[in-house]
């Protein structure tokens, strides 16, 4: 075990978070380790037109660039996963899916967080194609047309209740609705459609979403579904650190430099919660790569 | 007064902050007016090959690409300053440098953090003891005195017609004044003694400020000498509202919502304080404006 490679900085994460923090932290100066897998990124199936300062892009495109600019500053990438992190000392050891071990002096996780799936035919081909996770990024794609959401909770029902600012009609489909009065309320007031007890099994249609079939067979005619399970984050990898999350428990807490509660270890991301935002993991990258450059210096300058 | 337009979101300052603030805040149907100069960001002279994803590109094409998204998503520009800031029941009311007011329902502070040097000798050494870049902190001192104010845009010209309040005389001096119908009125009711195309080389005074030496070597004795070369600093204009600054004094505190302790006041980017980054400011940005318009749909709720 004494040939791992020890690197000053290695980020958990090819995603948007991920690569701001490996341009910050090489440009430093700090070996720079990229890991995890572009096309596990959340973007890298998006078109992407709300982010500043760049018009319409695809997500793939963007990642590319991305990759581009990190390994131009001297940022190397291995396209695969994390499967434990182990703290050794001041350092932490990283262990890859290739078997290998290495060092880091800081760690960044940058590791999105990956949304819960409805499972049925039709979504993952239509992703992107009027079928969406986030009401935020897409709602205004579905101007005066008819759209499906899917979920029980907060994150469904709230999201009905903003596309009713766009769409001309918005259909609620969940098993059992589980939201507070007020958002109850809001539901009613908006006059989004709540079909309780119904469940979409299929997405239909060929270049775009045309219709969602229920699990009555009837179908009905929509230009989007939006699946709002709720988000689910990689946290077992942490929870071993004793890495600390959020009030929600599906997020991980940071100070406003995007330090965690663990010296050496930061976060940066949809992994550090809402709004799951490329501006906002390019923000926050930024500051997580230039803090583990600068935690890694300091230990080199100790040691 | 009963036809001042009210907007959902203003927005101070067209940098990168202001502009992904922008964005998401229209995209969230709030109305959204973005105010202050493209050509006075930090960015508009730089070269960026640190921001994920682009390649290298100019601040110039950077910041026209996202007054386009802005106005995409229905955003309005009006290339003018704010001048004064006052809350108005549960609203702002922004005074602009045209003369005319609009209400906010909630404002987002995105103006950046230059503090331009005149560069001439005395500055650096008379700072603080008669030499101020804060009209609005140390015109006080200055009662029944001469002073002299240096700069060609607002943050000088409604400089120089607020120390009319105190000082006995107020000289502006400026290359070409550049503000808007209404201050350059102001200037001339209150008296403002204004020497275009006349430059302050030297700044002399032995324990405090005695003179400046013009460039055609004429010496004027006066007491003070404000350096106003951007324009009117948030920093100022947030004073009278109670806006609560960071432990260096230099930069507005916000939680990592971008919520001040003001409700209704949202900041972003530089002006929040290191790293002076594009990334930072842009991830800001995003978040600012999403909170922004959350509270003025709120506001719409209740009222
Ligand atoms: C369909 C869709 C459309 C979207 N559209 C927009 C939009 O228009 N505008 C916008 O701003 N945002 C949009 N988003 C959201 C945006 O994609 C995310 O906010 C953004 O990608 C978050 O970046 P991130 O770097 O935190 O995580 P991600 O981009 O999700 O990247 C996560 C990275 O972590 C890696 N990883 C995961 N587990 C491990 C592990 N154990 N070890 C190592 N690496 C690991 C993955 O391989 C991946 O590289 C959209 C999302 C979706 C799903
Ligand atoms: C020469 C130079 C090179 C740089 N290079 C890089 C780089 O390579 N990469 C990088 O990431 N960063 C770089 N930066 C830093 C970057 O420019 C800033 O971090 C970024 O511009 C901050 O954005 P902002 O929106 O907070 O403020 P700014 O971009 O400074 O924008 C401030 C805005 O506020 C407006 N404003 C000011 N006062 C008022 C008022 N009273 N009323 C209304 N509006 C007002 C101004 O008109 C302007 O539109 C560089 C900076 C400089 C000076």
């Amino acid at each position: 075990m004494t040939d791992r490679k020890t690197y000053d900085v290695v980020i958990l994460g090819s995603g948007p978070a991920g690569l701001q923090a490996g341009i910050h932290a090489s440009r430093k100066n700090a070996s720079t380790l990229m890991l995890g897998r572009m096309d596990n990124s959340s973007l890298y199936w998006a078109h992407i037109e709300n982010f500043c300062c760049q018009l319409a892009v695809s997500g793939e495109d963007v990642l590319n660039t991305g990759r581009e600019q990190v390994e131009s500053f001297g940022g190397i990438f291995r396209d695969e996963d994390v499967l434990a992190i182990e703290p050794e000392g001041t350092l932490f050891s990283v262990h890859l899916e290739s078997g290998e071990t290495i060092l880091a002096k800081s760690v960044v996780l940058a590791t999105g967080s990956s949304r819960n799936k409805l499972g049925v035919p039709g979504e993952k081909e239509l992703l992107g194609k009027g079928v969406s996770y986030c009401v935020d990024c897409d709602a205004g794609f579905f101007r005066d047309q008819i759209v499906a959401v899917a979920g029980n909770r907060s994150a469904a029902a709230g999201g009905a209740v903003a596309l009713t600012r766009f769409a001309s009609e918005v259909h609620l489909y969940c098993d059992t609705l589980d939201v507070a009065d007020g958002l109850r309320k809001q539901l009613v007031e908006t006059g989004v459609t709540v079909h309780q007890g119904v469940k979409i099994k299929e997405i239909r249609g060929k270049t775009g979403v045309e219709s969602v079939v229920l699990d009555d067979d009837t179908v009905r005619e929509v230009s989007g579904v939006f699946i709002e399970l709720g988000a689910k984050g990689v946290l077992e990898l942490t929870a071993t650190l004793g890495v600390a999350l959020d009030e929600s428990m599906k997020y991980i807490e940071t100070d406003k430099k995007q330090h965690t509660n663990i010296h050496g270890i930061f976060a940066a991301g949809d992994i550090c919660g809402p709004p799951l935002q490329m501006a906002k993991a390019v923000g926050e990258g930024c500051v997580a790569g230039i803090e583990a450059a600068n935690h890694a210096r300091k230990l080199k300058n100790e040691g």
